[in-house]
């Protein structure tokens, strides 16, 4: 891809003529200073709007920095790029111009050719880095997959972390190899022919290091989230707020040539303004996706299968180009499993696959047991490009209290089954990592937080928790490192009995949907969904 | 107009064959029963869902009830037509169908017709009833107004309040005569062609006498309004509660033969569900509307300057039919006034009233001082008939800390320039009862609780508000009675001295605004404002 004129306005911007550039939003504040960890403060001065800004000739690239607010605490940077020491600790000066990409020829993929490979860095591979991925990607192309989408890599407290409890959503996590290795991972993908997706979380920010509310009004408590404070995304001083996570987004685009974002759970985005930040964020991308030439795309995960998310503006959207679909899956998954506990509930009936084949959505306005209320809408408007499906995902294995996958309580003609329904749809296929070849290892819910009590309030959410799966025996301990270890996958075992099948399986259904042209159709018009539930089957056309 | 079909879905519905039939939702109850205050109790039976029900032979018109939750609490009905005693007494059953409606002729009226005149029930004479607002409705048809607006009517504590304490949604105040004295009014306005509005609240309930929690979850905690608990609009078990609501409106428009509401603040009606309350909403009352063949109409106060409020569902819109538009109301006052206290802040430039007058909105995504943040978005597709402007309303009054009027402050001929900025105006104007003669008495916020604490509590929030306008002196005490009574009009002014030219004024101008084709145009396409700044005027074709 080309090199892009964007510059994030504000964290620490080192110059070409020397020294840093900085730049932070602290409205509150009087008073604003750089301290170098190794040397002297520098303050800041004030602009309009609360921003406080200055170039200091004399810090350079690889210095690590704090700010000191009103003279007196000392936090590292809301917009850092790299904590190297963790989140507790202070933020080190990246320089965004320095890596040597060779991804020039890189324009991204057209939104119909994704087939997801979900997976996260911690625990695909033994070292839990982002430069351990890259020999695995000749594996990935081998699969046939075309895009690689990571967990989120914001930086977390400790060494685990799914990536939801990031505090910093600019700096990639240290201990999976920081910025310079995420750049290589992204690099190496495109060299490839590989989009990647990064998983980015825009409706809470973690309970451990989160030290933006010394800065300013990022947070309201006009809205609860399940994870704490919601973000003011429509109160006073939001404007900032909005901008820094429009920013980020751009950031993860532009300066990691990042080719889609994964937005979690936007259903707890609450803006209530005439204009909604997913729509302004929508825009922002779509206008330097024309700009740039290249494809770039925003998916949304979202709990209220409300089309709104996918349409136009022009018809009263915000725009965003797809969604994952997870009443698709639950569809699937309960005819396999039978299961009835938790969300499931709502699920079970043969025609529920045949609705989620035609119009993605199942509840479009149906009562919802589970929820105790009508739910959705109906999106048949929509192309079938802007579903994302999958028999599992890091939820759906891992929100369950053994963390089990499909292939641990399913015997293999399922396994196969569910390959196919997802595979063989007409929406855009995710897979989560070790599906392909059936691995059993299972993914487990794990921190690395420091604060006793904080691990002693998740160890009893998890317990408490109704998952969608419950087990026998107990819960492991989140907070254990066995219970990240046990999560790790071993994409050797591809090669071994029933996995080297269902390997094969998978390879062939992908290489089917590649060639055969009636894979490639998207247009609701144009395709034609035929059940004969009497057989329990049905057909695509 | 026609007699309708509809009938309300719970509450107590008299039966033609004798008996009272009862239905009420109880969701948390095991069993609920009907205990008449001068005679037995008598259990219903429970349904699916919730609802608890059953036919009553014994029970007749006029006896009063209360609900009996579990052999243990009794409460009123949420329902309650008529509460004779009170928020905190019984209820009464009330025969919907016996009031001798005489406007068989009446179909309302055009949107584009409506000049409306905002009226307080208690306020407006001095008997404070709706019986006696009928004599003074000639005077209303001699000024020219097209359609009486009451502020909210539904059961409040005590015997004096603006009407947003209400807390039976259904009942109209007893202080004000009750059901029947408001159909005798509405009757008498449509035998004059005088269409009426009524002022109804859906984003809270009154602080006194609410015993809604007690029956269901008609409140969440997921989210917050400046009085009180947000309504479950949502949440788990919300269907029925947007159900209360939806019937809510249909009661006025069906049983009271009212021609539109005015939704109360509705930027405080949270539902982030795929289908908002308010799109059903609208959606139902048009098709009731089609039906029926009568012209009713949902109006919206926003602050949000959101056009999707506006917008038809096919737009993504919510469908409304108009709001109220306060940009246009702060543009003019403060040229008039150049006060910069509050909201007014954000106002006092001469291009904004031209803006308003060009686009309704002045706030189209630009950045609000008082806010804090870039506010609302251009609602320029929507033609100028969806408006609904005013120089005075109750709240631009009423919220002052003197509650003084324009009359007060102003000279008269600023009020004349006032009166005609909005009376010939592309929008549907607005007055405030007694606006038309310049009235000198105050518009205070008064109450009649009779919970010592929350009377002081309110007392001090008044004393803290930071209203619009700030008067010297103290404010006076909103639990007084002389407060109320301070608040009564005389339309007997409009006879004397400067208050007549004033009323000869606004006469004229209503009556050029009905004569001249050219302010039956609402289509922004066909209308030009021209501004000339520099002298500070501007001419509109």
């Amino acid at each position: 891809m080309k090199t892009t004129q964007w510059q994030l306005p504000f964290g620490a911007t080192p110059r070409e003529d020397g020294g840093t550039f900085f730049r932070v939003w602290a409205p509150r504040a009087e008073h604003v200073a750089v301290r170098v960890v190794t040397g002297k403060s520098y303050p800041l001065e004030s602009e309009v709007g609360g921003y406080f800004s200055g170039h200091l000739p004399e810090v350079a690239v690889g210095d690590r920095y704090l700010y000191v607010i009103d003279g007196a605490a000392e936090f590292p940077d809301p917009a850092s790029r790299f904590q190297p020491m963790g989140v507790h600790d202070a933020s080190q000066v990246v320089d965004p111009g320095v890596y040597p990409w060779q991804d020039q020829q890189w324009h991204g993929l057209p939104l119909e050719e994704y087939l997801i490979y979900e997976l996260h860095v911690g625990t695909f591979t033994t070292e839990g880095t982002f430069s351990a991925v890259i020999p695995h990607l000749d594996y990935l192309l081998e699969l046939g997959v075309t895009a690689v989408e990571l967990m989120p890599v914001s930086q977390y407290p400790g060494a685990r972390n799914w990536g939801y409890d990031g505090v910093f959503p600019f700096a990639p996590q240290n201990s999976y190899g920081g910025p310079d290795e995420l750049k290589q991972l992204v690099d190496a993908c495109h060299a490839r022919g590989l989009a990647v997706v990064l998983d980015v979380v825009y409706n809470h920010l973690g309970p451990e290091g989160n030290h933006l509310s010394s800065f300013g009004p990022y947070f309201t408590d006009r809205y609860k989230t399940p994870w704490g404070a919601a973000l003011n995304f429509d109160g006073p001083d939001s404007d900032p707020v909005k901008e820094f996570f429009r920013q980020n987004a751009l950031y993860w685009l532009n300066e990691f040539h990042l080719d889609a974002l994964r937005l979690d759970a936007v259903d707890w985005i609450y803006d209530m303004s005439a204009s909604h930040f997913l729509q302004e964020l929508a825009a922002e991308v779509h206008r330097q996706r024309v700009a740039q030439g290249r494809w770039t795309y925003l998916f949304a995960e979202n709990d209220t299968n409300d089309p709104r998310l996918l349409r136009p503006p022009a018809l009263g959207g915000y725009g965003l180009d797809a969604q994952w679909c997870d009443n698709f899956h639950h569809a699937l998954r309960t005819l396999l499993t039978r299961e009835t506990t938790g969300y499931y509930e709502d699920f079970g009936r043969f025609e529920q696959l045949v609705k989620a084949y035609r119009e993605a959505f199942v509840y479009t306005g149906d009562y919802s047991r589970y929820r105790r209320k009508r739910h959705g809408s109906p999106a048949t408007d929509r192309p079938t490009s802007q579903f994302v499906v999958f028999a599992q995902n890091h939820d759906q294995v891992g929100n369950r209290t053994c963390g089990d996958r499909l292939s641990e309580n399913q015997p293999m003609e399922k396994l196969l089954l569910a390959a196919a329904t997802v595979l063989l749809s007409p929406y855009l296929p995710l897979l989560f990592m070790g599906e392909e070849y059936a691995e059993r290892a299972p993914f487990h819910y794990f921190i690395d937080h420091s604060d006793p009590e904080l691990i002693e309030a998740v160890r009893k959410g998890k317990a408490e928790e109704h998952a969608s799966g419950i087990c026998e025996g107990a819960i492991p301990d989140p907070a254990a490192l066995s219970t990240y270890l046990d999560s790790k996958i071993n994409l050797e075992l591809r090669r071994e009995g029933e996995h080297a099948l269902v390997y094969g399986f998978y390879r062939q259904l992908i290489e089917l949907r590649k060639r055969i042209p009636a894979f490639k159709v998207f247009t609701r018009e144009e395709i034609e969904v035929t059940s004969f539930a009497e057989k329990r089957c049905f057909a695509v056309f």
